[in-house]
């Protein structure tokens, strides 16, 4: 006899792509190749002032760093921000172990068990896992792939509120669409949080990656709404050092701050190293923030292209970030993807993509769908999509 | 208007150390020195080889790693607990960001809201944080610095058992009393666990700090409740590298461990930087713990003796960790902690303690206790130590 685990953990998602990296293993044991288009791990170097900085740490001791975040790093952050219009202090800022931490303490900190939180669907599967974490429930309005995921209509918002609501929750650049809201898309928003009293949890850790000629809206720019945000960021995906686990929670909401960092201090401090990479890249001259955004938008613009190729593949164009959902000519993406690195390969490769189903709450949303990440180079995504397209006959032809 | 905040978020405690943060800087703004006995930031250098590790990362990318953690580091793990007796296999091991996120993921995936767990106090303040995080309950033992904090009768535990009796949780060695449970007090504990098929959370961070003749006696080795035990770890306290966030769950409980890779995969991965630090770390030479064994042993033997010498004040002898807890001759030590920060200097310097309050959950318990941390050098405390008398003193005759 052994205890029993929490009813908790039987609702947290395992995510479609969890379930796939033992095929994916399994294929490249069997020494296949394995286009890994499924996540956002990306091929262009950390800034090298980033890694210098580490090699010249001087220091005797590693110690705790304040729980809020150390204080040169807060200011160079609020010096950023100003970058994109963005007027916030270094006393808004909140330094958490990457964007996860920072997300799970602004639910934590907003919501209690049974409150609701409203998000436009697809959408990052790790809302779900924090949600449920915090005992809090997402209630999930649908975008639609055939006009490319734009947000929508107001009146959907409207059709889910209760007196359980508490928040909005918005992407933007969204995971895994791409899609930017616009400013009118926004300020519909901002209407609904001022009108119900929400909270607005705006994850823009994608902000650096916009490929449209409109300059970025931060939620922390819309007028009336001040007190309602809370922006949740990341330096993983500007810099390319997911490994280091820095993000940040910034809200000009008073309270919600003193009670945010309740749980910071709880957890006593994010990590030291973490933080001296991330101030050391936030110096990283623009010319590599420059060569990163080209690098994407052609990557980008290649990879859309050879999907619309594929017979049968539609993908919108997405706006920003390093995704696009595609639809494929299958029944069940979960299924096909599967089978790829199951069964199929392609002069000795196959591909490993991210099913849509981890991105829907509602069942059945999305089945043909897929994610794919263009985070790796030209040469690579070719590939990557020569397998794609050979695997798509091969798989809506084999013998059933 | 602007949204409420959550109802948790006011249940989260705050630490009334926290509370004393500003008073402290406050006085040393006014230039004076404030002995530091509140925390556990030792002044013991990191082992070099951990900052070499750093001086010597040649990687181009600093990637995400695997959410249990890096595969090399949790063979050393398992090679390191070996040392101590304790049959440990890379795959029961599950990296977190420090000790505290591993008692949060233990909490969220053994416990449900309103599921309760029973812990001897005077306990480690954020046990309630993370408790309330999980909307778990805490259900008190008293120990008593009469006899050295010893266990509490096992009759104390029965007591509080009920349906939603969860686990037990205990610290061993006790922050923040020092004490060390015998052989027979954690039999007993296990019998209780085994009867009531409970999880024992055993928060074993100062395992290295022991300084009594009897070897340190983990609950992974407690026989019949191989299932039960839900180990919580840390390297920071062992190598003085709290800043690194680096810490573990180890279990045997299969379910349990798929059940917390869900909130480790939510989160995506534990810092690399300090997964590094930690690999380099556990090669540290034996010298270097032998070093900071023996001038921990020093360092209390000197404390409590002072401390026992002013009149008034008992500690008792804390057989591990580097804390201990004393009574002093005062109604209320959260007044008096505040008062010397705020009102008291000898010689230009005052005097920084942990009020006990914040280590019970029962109120008025432990009003008059204090605990006192013995990370710093033998003159840094012998210069408390002669602050304290005084304040104690100057406190005790003071004009009302």
């Amino acid at each position: 006899m052994k205890p029993e685990i929490s009813q908790r953990g039987y609702e947290m998602p395992s995510s479609p792509i969890r379930k796939l990296v033992g095929a994916a293993r399994s294929a490249e044991r069997k020494g296949r190749k394995v286009y890994r288009l499924n996540i956002g791990q990306p091929d262009i170097p950390t800034p090298p002032q980033a890694i210098e900085a580490l090699h010249h740490i001087d220091r005797k001791v590693l110690e705790y760093s304040p729980s809020e975040g150390i204080e040169s790093l807060r200011d160079k952050m609020s010096e950023y921000y100003s970058k994109f219009g963005m007027t916030i202090s270094p006393d808004e800022i909140i330094v958490t172990s990457g964007g996860s931490e920072a997300v799970l303490f602004a639910f934590m900190a907003c919501l209690d068990p049974g409150d609701e939180i409203i998000i436009p669907e697809p959408a990052y599967a790790n809302y779900m896992a924090f949600a449920i974490s915090a005992g809090a429930v997402i209630k999930s309005v649908a975008s639609h792939i055939e006009d490319g995921f734009r947000l929508p209509p107001v009146e959907d918002f409207e059709a889910l509120i209760t007196p359980r609501t508490k928040g909005i929750l918005i992407c933007n650049p969204n995971n895994p669409t791409g899609y930017i809201y616009s400013g009118e898309e926004l300020m519909k928003i901002a209407d609904i949080v001022k009108r119900h009293n929400l909270f607005l949890f705006s994850d823009e850790v994608y902000r650096e990656f916009c490929y449209t000629d409109q300059p970025f809206i931060s939620a922390m720019s819309l007028p009336g709404i001040e007190e309602n945000v809370v922006l949740i960021d990341s330096v993983s995906k500007r810099y390319n050092e997911c490994g280091i686990r820095i993000g940040a929670i910034v809200t000009r909401h008073k309270e919600l701050r003193a009670n945010v960092m309740k749980f910071c201090q709880a957890r006593l401090s994010p990590p030291l190293l973490g933080q001296i990479v991330a101030e050391a890249s936030i110096d990283t001259p623009e010319d590599y923030m420059k060569y990163v955004y080209e690098e994407y938008l052609k990557r980008r613009d290649f990879l859309i292209k050879r999907l619309n190729e594929i017979p049968g593949v539609y993908s919108p164009m997405p706006m920003g970030a390093f995704y696009t959902v595609a639809a494929l000519p299958v029944e069940d993406a979960d299924d096909f993807c599967k089978w790829c690195l199951d069964e199929f390969e392609y002069e000795g490769a196959t591909i490993f993509m991210a099913p849509a189903s981890g991105f829907y709450t509602s069942p059945g949303e999305g089945r043909n769908q897929v994610r794919l990440a263009y985070v790796h180079n030209i040469e690579y995504l070719a590939g990557a999509m020569d397998v794609l397209e050979k695997a798509l006959a091969a798989y809506n032809h084999r013998p059933v």
